[in-house]
């Protein structure tokens, strides 16, 4: 089996040159979102855009609003609603990531020590929980209840994804079906509603509703494997947040789902170790990945991202020819083959 | 000076019934409200309901949907959609419940272990991710802009009132001023949109949306007042929580601002002791106590909650008598007179 999953300079050179198409897309919509977004964290209470501000400004991909901002065009909507849409689904990403780094006590996030890190759990509960209701605050202002229900039902999904999530953790009983679910949840979801709220405000939602659901849900569902996969397999400073977390933490994500259905008994004895009793000693990462690399396990994910990246281009089928549409095929590739 | 703040066991039952009245007075639909709740907490994942149930469904007082309910009446609104505004209300007011227990790390409320006690942390900081999106879930069911722009503007102020509280934490130069901007944003803002939302399921939301507000606002300033005092005064059993909580915490509420001030030199060493430098040993709780009663700190603060409590009266003026009124006239002296 050839190792599908190798990264080398110039295909990393590639597939940047697919984000930066993206941005270059979007260019001066992301400049109105990122503006709205230094807008609204702004308060009388300065703690909260300084706390706010070191996740919310200190970047990220920001791939959530620019695939908002690009489904947009794609779908020919030529007013400014779409930038109020991008902003609250960032804030709504934002303040999962508040909450998430405070569940999973993460020391970094983006190349920089988390909010809890720096400011302790307190403050990253409590600001996540502001950007949370700046996100409802954003939504309220686009005047459209039905994208309303969209956008608050996605929030309570994320949530629930969250919490299987966190009950998943050590089991390692936990099969692929029901990580797809909590994938789809926690992360796919956002996607999905990224790309699909477009049609709401265009004249006919039913057109592209769809289309623009199952192509944001798939990118989603691949993103996340990718996500979960580069844990086992980034160089920490590509990736910004620490390498083997999820590891340490005993979360369940496909790589320890496959290894524990492919592992000899010997090698099932140490993920039980690890993952479900949470004895970690030295080398004992090294040795995961090792495992994972010989029962080629980060290329079966490789290919399993794949297929659902396949399913995301398909769904763009129904729109004509056009630049947009060009590059959101090559982000579902960007999205595969990224190293961050 | 006569000690005015006292309890006896008549005054305890004629307070008692004020309470009793307004429930009797919204019984059906509070009744409406708890099934409400108990279909909106109800999910596929087992867990949720059990760990959100906890709170919600044990009670605690239900003042907010109750003075929601009892507004609604007084307003003479005959639909439907004040049972689902006052479920969000109590779901808002849960979700910050489950946070603030986080942050606190309190033991018990509403006598019993707090969630984050008995599920932990991630648990208690995600159920109230939950029911926070849940609030905006059942706001978007009312379908009506306006509504759902107060509601997530109130759900922004009450989140700037706990990080307010957070910075001010063993801050002995925090005034009484900054004190009561803590107090209304993060406790009286929801009590005055609990009031003041049935305006806007009037024909002229106008005629009433101040009167309403003021209601509220004073009331839930007196209400906090009260809360704030109780935990250095009532018998645990009656308050269900930890009394001395805040002095343990450093939490800088109207008592140890107003002894701060009062204080003999020797008694402000202890102060800077126990409160700003969080070394608290055996028996000074009890300290603080005698130290609040010697300077008739507990009785000054009942004189400002009363003062609150006429306001909230004086605003209820424009109603013409009723029932209605009268109850809620009584539920100010209630608010001021409880114990628990």
């Amino acid at each position: 089996m050839v190792l599908l999953y190798k990264y080398d300079s110039e295909s990393n050179l590639n597939n940047q040159k697919k984000f930066d198409d993206l941005k270059q897309l979007v260019v001066s919509d992301l400049k109105s979102v990122d503006d709205l977004i230094k807008d609204k964290i702004k308060n009388k209470i300065n703690y909260i855009p300084k706390v706010a501000g070191h996740l919310v400004k200190n970047g990220g991909k920001r791939i959530r609003p620019m695939i908002c901002l690009a489904c947009a065009k794609l779908t020919n909507y030529k007013g400014k609603k779409h930038i109020n849409l991008s902003a609250c689904i960032e804030f709504i990403h934002a303040a999962t990531l508040f909450h998430d780094d405070v569940i999973d006590e993460s020391e970094k996030r983006r190349g920089l020590k988390t909010a809890n890190n720096i400011w302790g759990n307190k403050s990253s509960v409590l600001v996540g929980d502001f950007l949370l209701s700046k996100s409802f605050e954003l939504m309220t202002e686009v005047e459209n209840i039905k994208i309303l229900k969209i956008l608050s039902k996605t929030s309570s999904i994320i949530i629930e994804g969250e919490i299987l999530q966190m009950l998943s953790n050590r089991n390692i009983a936990t099969t692929e079906d029901e990580y797809l679910n909590i994938i789809k949840s926690k992360t796919a979801q956002l996607f999905a509603t990224s790309s699909k709220i477009n049609s709401y405000l265009t004249s006919d939602p039913n057109k592209y509703k769809n289309a623009l659901d199952s192509f944001g849900m798939n990118v989603g569902i691949a993103f996340q494997l990718i996500d979960d996969l580069l844990d086992y397999k980034a160089i920490e400073k590509d990736l910004g947040k620490m390498v083997g977390d999820d590891f340490k933490e005993g979360k369940i994500t496909l790589p320890i789902i496959l290894a524990l259905r492919r592992s000899s008994y010997n090698e099932k004895i140490f993920w039980k170790k690890t993952i479900q009793d949470g004895q970690i000693g030295p080398g004992d990462f090294e040795k995961a990945c090792s495992i994972l690399k010989k029962r080629e396990i980060l290329d079966d994910i490789y290919l399993r991202a794949k297929h659902y990246g396949a399913i995301a281009k398909d769904a763009l089928g129904i729109f004509k020819n056009s630049k947009e549409k060009k590059i959101l095929l090559n982000i579902v590739n960007f999205v595969i083959e990224r190293n961050f």
